[in-house]
């Protein structure tokens, strides 16, 4: 038996781990071929495959990124692309397929598996919103990047006095900035979940200033305040309909400065929370997710997606997670409430 | 109402974070006074309490040990103990308990509950072995230390070709010695839970010098060889009958050098495992714990303990965890067989 | 003898060090009383002191900021400032100044020095362009910090072929930037005392391409174009007569995307750089300048600044650094060159 | 021309670097030929070589270890073996050579050098001791991890009042020791230059508990006792005739539990000091050497070394090292003898 291996979409902390799981897993213990697909859904497309061997992978499991590329292509949207996948995939005699994605590259995967590919599917994304399980890797690295980030602006907050916005990243959740923002001790949370209310955050830094603390702001980058309330020559609407706001973080900062009459500044912390060596957690994360996923294929059981539940590794279908992402609960963000200002 | 904290046993990042949580929310939501009992089971039984305000608690959240020292004194070890903890606790006005520790102090507060005293815990340990909860907090941390520390090893191990072992924490359970070994990609893992062979572990160390990489062998302090092997002179028996080795890791390096006639050295890093700020994983947790505890308290739900299942903050019964620790199961350990040599 | 610390300017970490340095030898060595002043020169000006002893430095040697705050407040800009902070500390019984500060600080220090106050200086500032000294504490943290985020930022970029502008420090010196970017192998490094041809720094994010990686920009905060391609609206111009472009690292991204029709995104580290623990070498630099200033006390050598020469920490006249930085020397950038591109 | 690279003797953070610095000079500006020689000497002596180009040295500017490998392979310790290097050289058109390594490899280095053969050294090594360089690259890195370790065992030693034993690297010198003792705010700190008492070391033990904190001791593992007191069945006389003491560390948490009758605990911290990624510090120091030893390949300077002086990287003769280490002035470690106990 011949399998695949494809890496999509955007850059993750964790990727090799898995391809590495996989790997030594089907050539160890089942005698499969592995194939690594070049570039997300393009090389599964356009081939052609590169074999991979335990001497591949050896090394590659505390470094960032994919050793197979990555891509935003969509083979959905290219006309007979299906049939395409198909006949490239058959034309390298690969017959099955480990598809390691978000939303998006998951979704194709489940399309796919729908019109009969063999696919088995591992879900990936810092922003730890895809529906089904407990935990996605790479959120755990990026949480730590920004708690870290927060750590350090604390000393700068306190001794100057002003206030210190930190933009992270989430542009439909707000996992990264509730667990980040929880877990540096912020006075204030936004996530795109729940519109903020502008009056109410500044209430919270001024509350924080009476207490001779300075506050720390974090803001997830899709976070936006009520509509009424916004000037709107600074947003936009997104596929969904939603609004947006270009740099929220920037944003604040002026809005809290004008409204309160203190300093303030931002910090936008980017792409440095989805690149480097992952964390322990995520790569024990990632390996079992590879480990797994070369189960489902030797047990035939396509059409299935890798899950954490509790401490547990699961099947669940493909199709759960396709069009939805999994929010932050208002319930557990209103835990933390008592944190605020 | 005045509710009292207490911290007992071992050193563990994110007490401080309990701490932080139950007298924010305590004081700010439910208008309780707080009241810490200094050095554990020691300020119950001989007092005095110290009032604990909003302001004791600022800045602590990343900072590692705990601002109300510790102890392994027990109160059920002491003749009266238990009437002694009673009238201390009622002369300093004392309501409820929070008490967070690991098994033997939350032994002691499961039977000081049985008698009548109102008492929540929290779990505590680095080691993870605590009955009930999918994790506890510290042993995020200790882990990532773990793991940092195998990842600089493998450029030396590879440079001159010789064998490094690393003893980590884990005198009973190989949570630690398992997550950090699979995280930084170890070639044997050996636990307690599981004594081992020294003739596999030598042809492991074997294997691996034939593909020309060098073998980290993470070994837990309390794991043992297989007892016909053992060469008795170095062990002895610990209170539960088991043979315990004192200093695996240097005898694991003299066997696997005398046994394979290659260079061995090995690093302990003891202490380290358990100190200094905690990660966001634990800060995260310890933190729900802390809010959990003092919404027990709230409905009165005395006798339960916090614990994590999934994503969830629940509550099990105190006696679940009494003088029993929660073991790797062997299956979980066989997952990562593939990766041994 | 009672001695004053105060601490001046922007958050630096190892002022900390420097207070327990001066602590812990004036007491124990000399016999001193130690007094701290709070908020820079506003304590020098308004009082009162706080007594500093030894339980008081206890445990701050790691930590960020400063333990006794710090200002803007010039009492040159005041009238009669110079007599005010005389008569102040003459009435709290201050014999002796240690002044940690960077530029402007100690140029208060070095006026008050010439009008017969006994004042010794310490420099800093994470910059490290005070002119007499080979390093000054902060800069090392500093640059170890920007250096992990372009790490990281190295895995994103491989990943999506994208430029990644990263925006570090230095309002007019490029030393972050400069070591930041070598260290972190940066393909194109701007900074102040050069201004920069967009039409070069385009030429090497192409070439870059060519090689099938992504090109890092690391770009100095005070770093401009060359004025003739600067459009004006986004510049001004700072006291100096300095163009100033505010937000740098975005206009570079945007233009870097126009002219060579490739994605570019920015990271501004903003504060980050300044906060948190410092590293081993800032502690080390920071606690020798402490130790040493309070020699140059009991010497009576006043009107001195200690500075680091090679492995030698110095005296040297307090009005040498007045008014002037230390730029980067364009030999040194140019040691460099062949790493753009 | 075409110049050969090697590295040589124990794992140091920072040799790639190097090599990338000579690699991206040589061939970029001078146009040379760069040939890379495998394990150390043993590669010139044996060859083959193999061709560097810059893809090589692509992305190993962040990795410990050396993509050359090492060996301690001595050509002067084999018949013929200088004749054999000659010979080995000229079959493979290699012109001149750049020697990375310590003392040993950089004598070997000199006594070639004085035989003809053209030569350019780059010191190397974690333990700061070669002579003629204000600093070494690697050593900062070890310091900061030897630093990050002591600062987590801060937490543990004040929870539970015991004495935490560091052994750190450091053979024939106390460079690490004293910098990471001092960064990390040890209260004792020992080093192989200065035979410790101890009865002093107990003192200072018994004086630090005094303070209701616990003391923290830093041992250079070739740190030995005065000769008098030492129970000589732990000791041996190493090369030099210097007496050694074989896990000084362990010797000492003994020697002070049984001399103090309080808890004491050792961790060695071991090879985990020079693996893994290199400090911003060490990959500038390193780079510099790199592009500073091509220059001196350039200009025909053969028989010298890189160092470093104040920030200046200059050329000072290669034999200036041979057979001489350089040692921590006792007025150094003096300055620090106020944090003591």
């Amino acid at each position: 038996m011949k399998v695949g291996i494809l890496t999509g979409g955007g850059d993750c902390p964790g990727l090799n781990a898995v391809i590495r799981g996989i790997v030594r897993k089907g050539i160890q213990e089942y005698g499969f071929e592995i194939a690594g697909l070049r570039d997300g859904w393009r090389g599964a497309l356009e081939g052609p495959v590169v074999s991979l061997d335990i001497a591949d992978v050896r090394g590659i499991l505390p470094r960032g990124g994919t050793i197979l590329g990555s891509s935003r292509t969509n083979p959905l949207k290219q006309e007979g692309g299906v049939e395409q996948v198909r006949e490239n995939l058959a034309a390298h005699g690969v017959d099955a397929l480990v598809v390691i994605g978000g939303e998006d590259t998951l979704g194709v995967a489940s399309e796919l598996s729908g019109q009969g590919l063999r696919i088995v599917g591992v879900p990936k994304t810092i922003d730890n919103d895809v529906v089904g399980t407990d935990f996605t890797f790479g959120f755990d690295t990026a949480v730590g990047i920004a708690t870290e980030a927060i750590d350090r602006l604390h000393t700068t907050a306190e001794s100057h006095m002003r206030t210190l916005v930190v933009e992270v990243m989430g542009r439909h959740s707000g996992w990264i900035a509730l667990h980040a923002g929880v877990a540096g001790g912020a006075n204030v949370i936004l996530i795109p979940e729940l519109p903020f209310d502008i009056h109410q955050v500044c209430g919270w830094v001024k509350s924080r200033f009476r207490t001779h603390y300075a506050p720390i702001v974090v803001v997830a980058e899709g976070a936006v305040p009520k509509e009424g309330e916004l000037v709107l020559k600074d947003s936009s609407r997104d596929e969904y309909g939603h609004v947006r706001l270009s740099g929220v973080g920037e944003w604040l900062a002026r809005e809290i400065s004008q409204r309160t009459g203190t300093e303030a500044r931002t910090t936008v912390l980017g792409h440095v929370q989805r690149g480097g060596t992952p964390s322990a957690f995520d790569r024990w994360l990632a390996t079992r997710f590879g480990l797994h996923a070369i189960d489902a294929v030797k047990d035939g059981d396509f059409g299935t997606m890798t899950a954490l539940r509790g401490t547990d590794v699961v099947r669940v279908p493909l199709d759960e997670t396709r069009g939805r992402i999994k929010p932050v609960n208002p319930s557990l963000y209103d835990e933390f409430g008592v944190f605020f200002g």
